[in-house]
């Protein structure tokens, strides 16, 4: 039920991103930052119908790619953290310690998991044993904790985040790099095709890697303030795992081999944060259909109507998620609210319509009244319900598309990232020759070089934007989170 | 896919109810208890996918009740716990303890929640401001942790559990106890109505409350070795604790009172042993149709009907979970394998069946085999997917009811107990005055007064089966895990 209404959102997406957000996350009661410890916040019933959707259709998707669900303790004993070297010295100034159970001082420290790779890949041990048993698809629904340093963001960046990892174990390297595409293809599937969110799915630069990951790839959602930000991340994980945990299999010759190990990690709390930021616009929360926290709101204008509101109610209910609003705030008020809020579809009960047996519907995919038939209404929902996501997602991927911007050098590269664009030019290297072209854009234009991406990976005739040399690929550069 | 029978339970569930649990949960790969850190395991995908459905009937019960989903931070501050010195004291001893974040040392320590009222309430004190904010409603998913010093036993007993909490405030005592009430009504709904549990809910004696409860309630469900394992137990929390965390409300009068607060703890992972534990027998687990992690399982005798099985499957996977056995297993081996998974409905499709265009169906519920035609397969499925359950809710409440025994004294107390019985008695109070009576049983018998039956508070006209004294109460007793 809607509680009082504090006021809209003032602060213009465009214009004062930032501000934008905060008032957005508070006023449209997404996460309370107020909980006594620094980094760690209340997620509230708005922010979690929806997430809670989105994991379902996550999970989903991975189950029908063979993933199997498991749940591991949350802490991960120092020692299988210090059995791969580079993995520990990534998350060791992030990890939170347990150390003590009662009055009693723990024999070893315990660390909150950053991320499970530690904990599966002691167990794969265990249970892998033949080439009959690859590839070992599993995943869990978790939180993570990390002590980052930097400062927090609601959803975006926090110290104990929900997400799912998928860990898996493959016969070859090639399998293993099939599961990468293929975690790509989910990305796909899932965060653009229903949540609407534009991506770029980059090989991350040879700098800039997992901890512990041979070869990282990750997607970069874009800010309106021109900051990437990093949402699902797979990575071919360093031979050095398999043989610290001893994942072995007899392949088909009953030859022992190392198993090849992949990851992939989608943060539903950062996803969240690009959906809201994605869609929403200065009226507030703007919500796909699929994941809407609600999907329909019910508004009788007229006290006479309210008969009307619960049999239409009643009506829709068999299809999607409907409330009505019989808060005594005034009509205005109420529109407003729910248009803040984000639900797709409003029903303007009014008695002027209803003495003409017309109904107002308010689609909020295009911000537009619609006047249909009184008969027609679930008919008309029905199809609006098909539309508005695609709707959000056109929209969405043209504004995407506009801020890439083609660069021939450092000139053309800081222009670009001043209009808040993704600059995308020719690069001598994406390995560690490379990464001096990379500090100059760190320095000049406090930018990263986020990666090469797998379909462009024709010979690339050009020069490095920045040193002039040959150049092997094409790079995109952007601020980031 | 079903992975290398490793041969089937051996242990009796009558005779050796210990072992035969300890095969359940190692050979149905429903846990695996070599995870490093005692008392941590990990939830393999055939307990993970049930559990992950029992959820869903959960969390969906809650919510058509008016419950709104939250996630609260898994770590709560040292201070919040001190807030209420009864709970903190109840805790203590249990509480795992994080100290350090990186190399640097904590101001403030930070406990693993062991349950969240003291993050919620906190909250709460914040939200709720008036009347018409009552009753605030909320539930959560979540993990919670204790190091309880007893002997752990997987899915019983653990370290870290999987549960929901509700915390609600209301406006009086009598609408705190209606909540009450409601969450009896909702363990009915869903761990006996569905799971097919059967268990008594009893309000516990005043000497053996939640901490920080002034009225605790609680469900027994009972193992075949006579002990009682507490399922959802719901809490009038304390007065003291609304005013430890100023959780106040303006009533239709202007006037500041304190909000009655209750909560609600159904934990998932302890319900999924209940329910292997009441429907399983000696061939293994038995799911109830629900909540199965795997509804149908087609096993082609012949390699011939290969295709007829991939037909049957496309027919079935659009009402229920199925899967084709192509494993190179021997016929018997498959059907020892599925029944000790506890698949509700397996089909054997053989040639000779086939040629008289029939199927043979084995269902679970009553270990039975069925041919039927081969055209009305998917009809008896649906069929017997709407007896299934109750036939084992029906099997399940006979054995439960046959298990309270009627008993004078204490040599009849005795006796029932000795039978693996629930003992009912006259009982003189619930009250301080009468622990001493509860200490002879707990002395004498090694068990426990669980409580009253609150539909059981008729004028009791007879004497306390221990010492005498007029009786106030019928009382169950029983040993206990």
């Amino acid at each position: 039920m809607p509680k009082k209404s504090e006021g809209g959102i003032t602060a213009k997406k465009g214009k004062n991103f930032s501000e934008w957000f905060t008032q957005i996350v508070q006023k449209c009661e997404l996460a309370d930052l107020r909980y006594n410890v620094k980094g760690f916040l209340v997620f509230q019933p708005w922010s979690v119908i929806c997430m809670e959707k989105m994991y379902d259709y996550l999970e989903k998707n991975l189950q029908k790619k063979g993933h199997k669900p498991y749940w591991f303790p949350t802490v991960i004993p120092e020692s299988n953290l210090e059995k791969e070297s580079e993995h520990l010295g990534g998350f060791t100034p992030e990890l939170f310690w347990v150390t003590q159970a009662g009055k009693t001082k723990l024999d070893e420290k315990l660390a909150l998991r950053p991320t499970s790779e530690t904990a599966f890949y002691q167990m794969f041990g265990l249970w892998i044993r033949s080439y009959n048993d690859l590839p070992f698809k599993t995943y869990q629904r978790a939180n993570i904790f990390r002590c980052d340093t930097k400062a927090t963001r609601p959803f975006l960046r926090g110290r104990e985040f929900h997400w799912i990892e998928t860990h898996c174990a493959h016969a070859s390297e090639e399998k293993a790099f099939k599961q990468v595409k293929e975690d790509m293809k989910t990305t796909k599937e899932v965060l653009h095709d229903i949540f609407g969110i534009p991506f770029i799915f980059f090989e991350r630069p040879s700098w800039d890697k997992f901890p512990g990951a041979a070869r990282t790839f990750a997607a970069d959602a874009l800010n309106p303030d021109g900051k990437l930000i990093q949402q699902p991340s797979t990575h071919m994980i360093s031979p050095t795992f398999s043989k610290a945990f001893d994942v072995k299999f007899k392949d088909k010759n009953g030859k022992e081999k190392y198993a090849y190990l992949t990851c992939y990690g989608p943060a539903i709390s950062r996803i969240f944060a690009s959906v809201i930021i994605t869609h929403g616009d200065d009226k507030g929360l703007k919500f796909p259909w699929e994941i809407a926290p609600l999907q329909v709101a019910i508004i009788p204008i007229d006290k006479k109507l309210n008969k009307k509101a619960e049999s239409l109610k009643k009506e829709i209910e068999k299809f999607a998620s409907v409330e009505i609003d019989f808060s005594d705030k005034r009509p205005g008020e109420k529109f407003n609210y729910w248009e803040m809020k984000g639900v797709p579809i409003r029903i303007d009960l009014g008695l002027k319509d209803f003495q003409k047996k017309k109904i107002t519907l308010f689609r909020r995919d295009l911000n537009k009244k619609e006047i249909v038939d009184g008969r027609d209404t679930v008919k008309k929902i029905k199809q609006i319900s098909k539309e508005f996501t695609k709707n959000l997602i056109k929209e969405a991927d043209k504004i995407f598309k506009g801020k890439i911007k083609q660069a021939k050098n450092l000139k053309e590269i800081k222009s670009a990232i001043k209009q808040g664009s993704i600059a995308c030019c020719n690069w001598c290297s994406v390995e560690k020759e490379g990464e001096k072209c990379a500090e100059v854009i760190e320095k000049e234009i406090g930018s990263e070089v986020r990666g090469t991406r797998l379909d462009e990976r024709s010979n690339v005739k050009k020069t490095c934007a920045i040193c002039g040399k040959s150049a092997k690929h094409i790079v995109y550069i952007a601020k980031s989170y």
